[in-house]
C-alpha cells in the first residue's frame, strides 16, 4: 500500500529507523483472537508488558509491579511503552502489515495502582509517545482513557487496548 | 438474509441446535437503551447475570458473589455464558434476528474480584465460548479486554458489554 | 449541515434553548487529543467534572469527592451532567459543529464509588439525560456501561468517554 506519513515514512519504515523490531504477538490468555476487523476499524485485544519466552512457548512479564508502590512512574512509562510495542505485534499479526494502518483512533489503558496513585495519565503517555512516533504526529494522535485496577495478574502493571483505522484497500 | 456458517447453520438456527432459548432483554438500569447501531457496528449496553423475575416486572440475579471468595472459577463462567446470553438477548431487541450478526468482534468484561483474584479471563471464556458456539469458529471469534472490579451491584459476580457487526443489509 | 430532531430543533439550538453554553474543552491531561474520527465515528476521550480555570491556563474540578461516602447521589449527577457538558465541548472542538452530530452511540462512565457503593447507573443518568435533551429521544438515546473506580485523580466523582455517529457529510 505504501502510505507515507508527513516525514515521508511509512510506519513499518518509522518502526525500522526506531530500531524497534516487533516480538511475535503475545499469546492470547482465553477463548478470543488478538484483534478483529470490523469494516475499516481493527479492534486490538488487552495487551501486557511481556516478552516472549525464550525458554517456552509462553510469554513472561517484563515489568511487575504496582504503581505508586513498587515502580516510578518512570518504569510505569516504559511498562505502557512496551505495551505498545505488543499492540502493533498484535495488529500485524491481523493485517500482516502496518502500513494498512491510516490513522490511531484511541487507546484506553488500566494502572495497577496503589491506593492513592493517580497519575494514570503520566503512565500512559509511555505508550502514546510511542504510536505517534510510529505513526506521525497526525495519524498516530488519538484520544484516550486512563483509569485504574486495584490489581492485575501476577502483578502487572498495566494493561491496555488498542482501536486503529484501516486503509480501505479492500472491499467487504 | 440467512446468512450461513461454515457449518451451515445460521446463529438463530444454531441457538435451537444448541437448546437456547433467549430471554426477553434484561431492563435496562437507568436512562439508557440496551443497544445502538452506527453504521454496520451494533454496540450493546452492559449486561449482567440476571433472569426475568417471574414474579415481577424486573430482572433477578442468577449468580451473586465475588470470584476469588463466594464463587469457583466454574461457577463465574457459568455467570459469564448467561451475560452473553442476555448480551444476544438485547442485540436481538435492537435488530430482530441474530442472523443480521456478521461478526463478534469485542467483548469487554468486568469481574468482580476479591483482592488477589486475577483470573477473570478464565471466568470470561464463559461467554466468549457461548459467542463461538453460536456464531462459529469465524465469525464468533472475537478480540477481548478482561478487567477487575473491587464491587458491583447487588454483588453481581460479573458484568460485560459485546460489540457487534452486523450484514450490510440496510441502507443509511 | 442543519439536521433537526423530532421536536424541530437542531443540536446546536437545542444547546441555546437549555441556556446551556459549552466551556471551552478541558485540556488533555497528556499526549492525546480530546477526539478522533473514524469513519463517520467520532470517538471523545474521558473528561471530568471541570470547568476552566478562570485565573490560569488548565481547568479545576468542580465537584470533588467519592460517592456513597462524601456526595449524594443528586450531586453525583450533576457532576455527570457536567462531565457530559464537556465531552461535548471536546466533541464540538473536534468537528466544530454538533449539528454535525447524527447520533449518540455510547458512553462508558466509571463513578469514584466507596467501598459498598453501587449505584453507578444512577449517578450516570445525570449525563444520559443531558444527552437525551440536547440530541432528542432518538438520536439521544445510547447504550452505556456503568463502571466503579476505587479512586480518581484529584478525588474526582466519576470520568466518562463518548461515541458519537457522524452525519456521512463529508468524503474520505
Amino acid at each position: 500500500v505504501g502510505v507515507t506519513t508527513r516525514s515521508g515514512t511509512s510506519p513499518e519504515s518509522r518502526l525500522r529507523e526506531l530500531g524497534i523490531e516487533l516480538p511475535r504477538a503475545p499469546l492470547p490468555l482465553g477463548d478470543y483472537v488478538p484483534g478483529k476487523v470490523a469494516g475499516s476499524l481493527l479492534f486490538v485485544s488487552g495487551a501486557y508488558p511481556t516478552c516472549p519466552d525464550e525458554r517456552g512457548a509462553g510469554d513472561v512479564l517484563r515489568y511487575r509491579g504496582q504503581l505508586g508502590g513498587d515502580l516510578t512512574a518512570e518504569q510505569g512509562q516504559a511498562a505502557a511503552r512496551l505495551v505498545a510495542i505488543n499492540l502493533l505485534a498484535m495488529a500485524r499479526a491481523i493485517v500482516h502489515d502496518l502500513d494498512r494502518v491510516r490513522s490511531v483512533i484511541r487507546l484506553t489503558g488500566y494502572v495497577n495502582a496503589a491506593p492513592g496513585f493517580t497519575d494514570a495519565p503520566a503512565v500512559l503517555d509511555g505508550a502514546s509517545r510511542l504510536l505517534v512516533e510510529v505513526f506521525g504526529p497526525d495519524s498516530g494522535s488519538h484520544c484516550r482513557m486512563a483509569l485504574y485496577q486495584p490489581g492485575l495478574p501476577d502483578d502487572a502493571p498495566l494493561t491496555a487496548e488498542l482501536l486503529l483505522d484501516l486503509h480501505r484497500t479492500d472491499k467487504r
